[in-house]
C-alpha cells in the first residue's frame, strides 16, 4: 500500500485507533460507523473517514466498517504483525520498568537486552533479561539485532547512545532522556512532562476544558 | 481569561509551545513571527495562529510575537507559575523513576511522597521522598494537600486508588497504570505504547514518514 505525506498529527492517531478497536473486538463488537468511531473516541466523523483515506480507505461508509478487518488493517499499516526486538541501554528506574512493561510483549515488542555502565547491574536479570555492559551494545546488536533501541539513560549519554545504537544499525530509537536525539534512523522522543503539563491545564480550565 | 471548548488536540500543542519557546528564550530569541515558530515546530502558520487565538491572539502578527511574553502567556495558561504536590502511589520502578525525575521540580511539580502496600518499600526514602504505607494516603492528602495524584500501581489496583485520591481531594489524576481510570477530576492516562507504537510506523513507512 502506498502511503505519503501522512501527518504527524494523524500518525498520532492511529495508536489510539489501534487501542480502540482492541477494545471493540474484545466487547465483540462486529462493525461500526465512522460515526460512532468518532464518537467514542471524541473526535469528529469527517477526520476519521480522511483519517481512514489517507490509506486508502477501508470499506463501505454507509454500511460501517468491519471491527476485525479495520483492526487487520491498522495493525498493518502499525507494522504490528511482527516480532520487534528491542534492547534498552539503561537498566536504572525507567530501563527496569519497560523491561516489566507487559503492555509491549502484546504488540510485538520483545525486549532482549539491557545495557549498562554500572558495574552493579552489570550480569543481573531483569525480568529474564540479562543486563550486558554497555562496551558490549555493538556486539550484541551485529550478532543478535536488534529493530529499535531504547535511550533510558541519562542526558548526558543520550546523544553518544544514539550514535552508537544508530551505528550499530537498529531502525529506530526510543529516546526517554529529556534531551532531544539526533539520529539517521527515526527518533520517538518522550516528552514525559507534556502529559502532567496537559493536566495541569485541565485542572485550571476544569469547567472549559469538559464538554 | 476565558477559554472555552478548547480542543484537546489543542491542549496537547501547548506542551510544546512551552518547550520550544523555553528553548528559543535559552538560545537568546527575543521575537518570532508565527510563521518561523511553525516552520521550526514542523506546523503551520495558520495553526499556530489559530491555536493561539484559543487563548486571545498574544500579540500583533507582522511584527511577530514577543519570546518571553508569549512564554509567560503560555506558563499561564498551563498553570505553571505556582507549586503543584503531587504524591505518588506505587514505589516500583515507575514510581521511583518519577520521583528521580528532574524534569518536573522546574516546572513546578514537586513530588511530596509515595505509597505502597509492599512493606519492603515503605519507610525508605527516594529521593528524600518519604514511602508511605497507602494506608496513610487519605490522612497525608488531608493533612498536606495533594494537587496531583500519580498512579503507578498495577492495573487491577488503579481504579480503587483513583477513587481514594478523588475522595481524598487531589485535583488531577496522573494514571500510569495500563488501565483507563475514571474519576470525578480531570485524569490524563499515559498510553506508553502509542509512542512505540508510532515508531513501529515510522519505521515502516520510514520513506512516506520523513519529508
Amino acid at each position: 500500500m502506498q502511503t505519503e505525506r501522512v501527518s504527524e498529527a494523524v500518525i498520532r492517531r492511529l495508536p489510539r485507533y489501534y487501542r480502540h478497536l482492541l477494545q471493540l473486538k474484545a466487547n465483540g463488537v462486529e462493525r461500526i460507523s465512522s460515526g460512532s468511531l468518532a464518537q467514542q473516541m471524541r473526535l469528529n466523523a469527517s477526520q476519521v473517514r480522511q483519517d481512514f483515506n489517507c490509506f486508502g480507505g477501508f470499506g463501505q461508509q454507509g454500511y460501517g466498517y468491519r471491527v476485525d478487518t479495520l483492526l487487520m488493517e491498522i495493525k498493518n499499516i502499525l507494522s504490528l504483525n511482527g516480532r520487534h526486538k528491542v534492547v534498552i541501554v539503561g537498566a536504572g528506574n525507567i530501563g527496569q520498568a519497560l523491561a516489566h512493561f507487559e503492555g509491549f510483549e502484546k504488540d510485538g515488542f520483545a525486549v532482549t537486552a539491557l545495557f549498562d555502565i554500572d558495574e552493579r547491574l552489570v550480569g543481573r536479570d531483569i525480568n529474564g533479561k540479562p543486563v550486558l555492559h554497555i562496551d558490549e551494545l555493538e556486539g550484541y546488536i551485529r550478532e543478535n539485532g536488534a529493530d529499535i533501541g531504547v535511550i533510558a539513560a541519562r542526558r548526558s549519554a543520550a546523544q553518544e547512545i544514539a550514535d552508537r545504537m544508530a551505528a550499530a544499525g537498529v531502525a529506530g530509537i526510543w529516546n526517554f532522556a529529556p534531551v532531544d536525539v539526533v539520529a539517521p534512523v527515526p527518533v520517538e522522543q518522550v516528552h514525559m512532562s507534556d502529559s502532567i503539563i496537559c493536566l495541569s491545564y485541565k485542572i485550571a480550565h476544569r469547567d472549559a476544558a469538559e464538554e
